[in-house]
């Protein structure tokens, strides 16, 4: 069988810190045509020794080619990389983290100046690009016509997962997630205070408590579709009440511990204040409803 | 193949609760000679129709047999029940939840008495009591000899995971898991949060974050290899100081979406507190020595 030569789409990246520079191999790897340009010109060199095309200016790697993404630091930075930047006609891609704000802005800004807009959020750390095994991937949002267009591209060195023509939701989701593990990571935080002071190595508790909390990861299903529904009551087996009970047990064992309980106590005064509203029959769900003001 | 009748153990079960209930009936139904008792009595006939023997008192339940399993609501109760029951040669396994000292008294208390003592915490739910595939289990520590004796009979109703002699570990064990679980419950708690003013289904979000939240949960690996070389910097994919520098787009969106950052603002200023003592290339475990005093 005769071996078809697809062009690959060419690709301008601006920024080229630890991310970028992760981005930019795999497209090189994939065969496309990649421009780069770095605020410090050394890593744009780095990558044209590897095939790239270094730009002069932000400006100049920006009227290389129709499909631009942008990894700079921060929303800040975005702005001053492309001060003076011609971008009609362009499809723009920003995989700079940001608030969902400022990646609405960031739209509105890109469409005044005659561009198409999608905004990305990473959930992968650099050695996860170019891993497919790894699971990363980005979320993107904003124009479809845009994702759909590139999707193959824009694939190269992530998963995709698009989540909406409001540009905000990619940075919404990214945040979401982010704040959810954080607070699995200061749960663990936690665990792993509380046998400190006994005789009792860290990596024999490690597999027990992976294990849970990759257990209790789907219970945010029934979360959800209690949410949806607003019957908080739905398929509950631990009723508030009981709960709330047992982190009596839970504190104490912290005191005992000489563990402080900062990193629970929010969430359990929350639970009490639920609580205290009569709902001793729901499920944990009613938290969320004293979080929104 | 002639079948070969195996004399199942014969158990004695106090407290036929929610949890005390589901555990009664896999070993009726795995056909162990049951004797039950229950404070209200009802429960306890109720039983006695599905094949148990209901004892008269706590003291002629225990008199049955020597194998004495006990599930009641709390410490105190455990107390009330067992008053003027004569525990000697009795081997007494106690799944009441319970902090690590009140286990530890406990068992003190049982071998004063004459009776071998295994102290259990029990990882599941009812539902899935007596369901191998729900992956429930209990951990049990104490006497090594007692669970190695009736290792098979704990193992009727869930899993069993024996976690040393100290009679408080399985009560540390169960308390740092549920303890790491509602840190997780906080962090979706908050992430459910961020969209509920946004036109975004919460079952939408669902898979995403159990997917996101299982994919993260293997790295309390390297949090326990850490903590045990005492290296904070080894395998750091996202070090310290670009997290913390992160935690402003967490905590910015949470503001533009009207969530307070009460269930995540400990771990991010425990973070903070961390790396002002100049640990920003380390990973996140630094926070663990601040709870600990
Ligand atoms: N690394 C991760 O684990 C990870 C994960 C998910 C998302 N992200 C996001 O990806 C983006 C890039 O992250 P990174 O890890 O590559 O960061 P990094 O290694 O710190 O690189 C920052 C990049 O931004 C450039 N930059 C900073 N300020 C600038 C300015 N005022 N004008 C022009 N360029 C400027 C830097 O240029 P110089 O080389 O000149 O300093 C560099 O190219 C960030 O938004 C980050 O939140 C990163
Ligand atoms: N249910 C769960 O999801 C779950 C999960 C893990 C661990 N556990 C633990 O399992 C144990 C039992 O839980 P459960 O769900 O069965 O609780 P439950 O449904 O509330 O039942 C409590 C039991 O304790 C008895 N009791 C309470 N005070 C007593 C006293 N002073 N003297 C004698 N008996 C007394 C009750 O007797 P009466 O019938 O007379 O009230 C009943 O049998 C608790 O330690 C709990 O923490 C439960």
């Amino acid at each position: 069988m005769a071996q078809h030569t697809v062009e690959k789409t060419s690709v301008t990246l601006l920024g080229l810190g630890a991310m970028g520079t992760a981005l930019a191999r795999t497209w090189l790897a994939a065969g496309h045509p990649l421009t780069v340009w770095n605020r410090t010109p050394s890593r744009a060199a780095a990558l044209a020794a590897e095939g790239a095309k270094a730009a002069d200016s932000a400006a100049a790697a920006v009227t290389a080619n129709t499909l631009v993404l942008v990894c700079l630091l921060d929303d800040a930075s975005v702005d001053e990389a492309l001060d003076g930047a011609d971008l009609a006609g362009k499809d723009l891609v920003n995989l700079t983290t940001s608030t969902p704000a400022q990646a609405r802005a960031r739209a509105e800004w890109a469409r005044e100046r005659g561009a198409r807009y999608l905004d990305g959020g990473i959930m992968a750390v650099p050695p996860m690009i170019g891993v497919p095994e790894a699971g990363g991937y980005v979320f993107y949002s904003g124009s479809r016509e845009l994702f759909e267009q590139h999707q193959e591209t824009l694939g190269t060195p992530a998963g995709t997962t698009y989540v909406g023509q409001d540009a905000g939701f990619a940075a919404l989701y990214d945040v979401a997630l982010l704040s959810a593990m954080y607070g699995m990571f200061a749960g663990a935080a936690h665990a792993y205070a509380l046998i400190r002071k006994e005789d009792i190595d860290p990596t024999s508790l490690a597999p027990l408590l992976a294990d849970w909390l990759a257990a209790m990861a789907p219970s945010v299903h029934q979360t959800a579709g209690q949410l949806r529904s607003g019957d908080y009551t739905k398929g509950v087996t631990s009723p508030l009440a009981m709960q709330v009970a047992g982190t009596q047990t839970l504190l104490s064992t912290a005191d005992q511990q000489g563990v402080s309980p900062e990193l629970l106590s929010p969430y359990f005064a929350l639970m009490r204040r639920r609580l205290a509203k009569g709902t001793g029959e729901e499920d944990l769900t009613g938290v969320i409803d004293l979080l929104v003001h």
